[in-house]
């Protein structure tokens, strides 16, 4: 028998892309599967983006492993122009999605892992394939599951390494929160009291859904902080695995070591995808208009069903940004237990099993199971099409835009109301 | 000061991409260098793999960690129709490069790490940043650094973890040497002896100059070889980033770790890389004829420089494929001496500046310095050109041969009368 690392033997197949692989086999077999599970953009690559991957389609050559000068430039400048980070290509590093730039940052840093809880799926595993102890804050479900100074703290005193780590995601997966100036203030405090580095996790930065500016916990601790972003989601690119990593100017060393992780592994992102990535970081017209109308898309999208999950009676804290909510179902607990049902997991089964409704359950992402919170994902239509729509006639009033989802994104009323289908037979 | 995982810390930066970086600088600043240090396949990508990444350029869907299927399924056949492997696409899984795959192996698979000398400048690193122990094998210059079973079963023996792993990597970067049937049935022996698992790293089997059919050391121990193969080198698609591993039906299990390191790191390789590589490796008369003509310049190239090499009075093992020299001066050793050179370090910055020649020293290689061995890179020529000229006028005799490297590829008869030179100089 082969002996396989205790470390990696530990983690399991990750349950986010497990789910997506389960509700493709189901609607292989034509179940009509209502996907709230898995969270990917809906909407097609921005058109430019698309035409240079074409022109570079037979780029053969390997290329710096710290990325394309050219996309790094774009990428500060993105970077500094879009949420004021101080960023300079010398300390940009470019990797096959943000995901594996964490993994490598967890990879370079020493210490404990920290985790507000909910927090993504990915990167507990991360942690633990790494051997680091990861210590998850107390979750708060009265304060929508945000994390606060205190509970950071608390976490921070459980750790026994002078050094730690936390990820913070903001806007955040699975809440759709989105962290705003006052909190991270306070969160920065405590991250220079107990010297914590923070990976600053703004995948979702472009997708938000309030009038304020958005801002970063590097803009409270700077010196501490590295930033991940990339095309995946507001891009809407996920399939070109392209994402970005900002060090700290204060820890400029530590980018040499983050690209000697990736010569020594990925080597370099692939030369067609780095060249069609850098008109999606440059400051086109073409480019903005694209996130800017899908992001009202997202914003319809989630507050819609934000509206219905509250009238069918589950918790769930308005969304902020992202494409997630995070309600839980705890106004149902008892009708639950009477059917023999008291962990999210056997929820979320359950309500695949009879109603075809795909959640993610919320002990993935570090919430505990009795708490009966699933991460509900908000695009479930066809992007092309529903950009189309959009771009035709843009919804206006509140009515209009209610219409709009009903109308364009058939599948997300139709999953509210198998849902309250599922509720109301529990009674 | 941020705290960097010692492991990490470490490792430097892979020298065959810091040279490469070096000398594009070089070049940049209008210098005349003779590349023979960079290992990239000069080609062009083949046109229907580039015709493909076209029409997928705007999927933007992830794919499954493992790979798309229908690649899984094309590279499981390759493997089997090219290599006679016993493979089958439930074993097959694709990432970003064979080196990121070699990696994320050594991540999953418990105990020391034994590496030929010379070897391959990533694997040390590799090992080293996962925390294993890694042993050398005693290196054979008499045997033109060739990995003989009994070198093998000493550094076995050396070992004090129950398993352990070998990488194999034949065709051979550093060397280019091919081993014979009979060579690896000796070291499978070995390898079932003191339980070792082996990687074999077949990135270059395309690429051989014999009359004889490729063999892998997995023909001789089927049971516990994990294969790795990919588009860099053979297919000419170093940048698109594209490589896959083989799990040996005895191991099944292990695929399944494997793909939960994907799933928590990379994610998937980009959809359209994935849907471009599946003409590469189905069995297309088109890139057979571009993959064959191409190895006819390799082993052109090749023959020519070692020849060269040895008439120069350059000690170096005959190429058997890939598209490596791995000549060392130590017949010029007292007069190098004489000049305060004794390592292969100096030796090779002594050429870089004074005959603007990159060569790489052998002891990134892992053989010691004081043997004053080097890698010499053969494909420092206009690919695209030469391919062309050769499909013009194939050179048939061995004058033809060499008046067409003479013609077409001139940095290689330029390199090697700087070295004549440079040699000439030190008497």
């Amino acid at each position: 028998m082969v002996k396989v690392n205790p470390q990696v033997r530990r983690v399991m197949h990750s349950p986010t892309l497990r789910i997506h692989e389960h509700v493709g086999k189901l609607r292989g077999q034509g179940r009509d599967v209502v996907h709230f599970g898995f969270g990917e953009s809906p909407f097609p690559v921005p058109p430019s983006v698309v035409a240079e991957l074409r022109k570079h389609a037979g780029d053969s050559r390997y290329l710096p492993s710290q990325g394309l000068m050219a996309l790094r430039e774009r990428a500060a400048s993105y970077l500094k122009r879009r949420f004021g980070h101080d960023a300079d290509s010398a300390r940009v590093v470019v990797g096959p999605g943000s995901k594996e730039l964490i993994f490598d940052a967890l990879f370079a840093l020493r210490g404990d892992l920290i985790l507000p809880a909910p927090s993504w799926v990915s990167y507990g595993p991360q942690g633990q394939m790494l051997g680091k102890r990861v210590i998850w804050t107390r979750p708060d479900p009265e304060g929508g599951y945000r994390m606060t100074a205190g509970a950071f703290g608390e976490a921070c005193r459980r750790s026994r390494t002078t050094q730690k780590v936390l990820i913070l995601n903001s806007p955040c997966n699975p809440t759709g929160a989105v962290y705003s100036a006052g909190e991270l203030k306070r969160i920065a405090r405590v991250a220079r009291r107990y010297n914590v580095v923070i990976v600053s996790d703004e995948i979702y930065a472009e997708i938000t859904f309030g009038r304020a500016r958005y801002r970063s916990i590097a803009a409270f601790c700077p010196e501490r902080t590295l930033v991940t972003n990339g095309l995946s989601k507001g891009f809407c690119a996920g399939g070109h695995r392209l994402g970005i990593l900002l060090v700290p100017k204060r820890m400029q060393a530590l980018t040499d070591h983050l690209v000697c992780i990736a010569s020594e592994t990925f080597s370099c992102v692939a030369a067609p995808i780095q060249q069609a990535a850098v008109p999606a970081l440059s400051d086109r017209k073409d480019v903005r208009a694209h996130v800017r109308d899908t992001v009202a898309i997202h914003r319809m999208a989630g507050h819609f069903l934000w509206r219905e999950c509250e009238r069918i009676g589950l918790r769930c804290p308005r969304p902020e940004g992202a494409f997630y909510l995070f309600p839980d179902f705890s106004p149902f607990a008892k009708a639950l237990r009477r059917r023999g049902i008291r962990t999210d997991e056997a929820l979320c089964e359950d309500l695949l099993g009879r109603a075809y409704v795909a959640l993610l359950p919320g002990s993935g992402f570090g919430v505990p199971a009795a708490h009966l919170a699933a991460r509900l994902a908000t695009v479930d239509y066809d992007g092309a099409a529903v950009l189309k729509a959009f771009r035709r006639r843009r919804p206006g009033t509140a009515r209009e835009t209610h219409r709009f989802v009903q109308r364009h994104c058939p599948n997300l009323p139709e999953g509210i109301r198998r849902l309250e289908r599922y509720l109301s037979d529990l009674a």
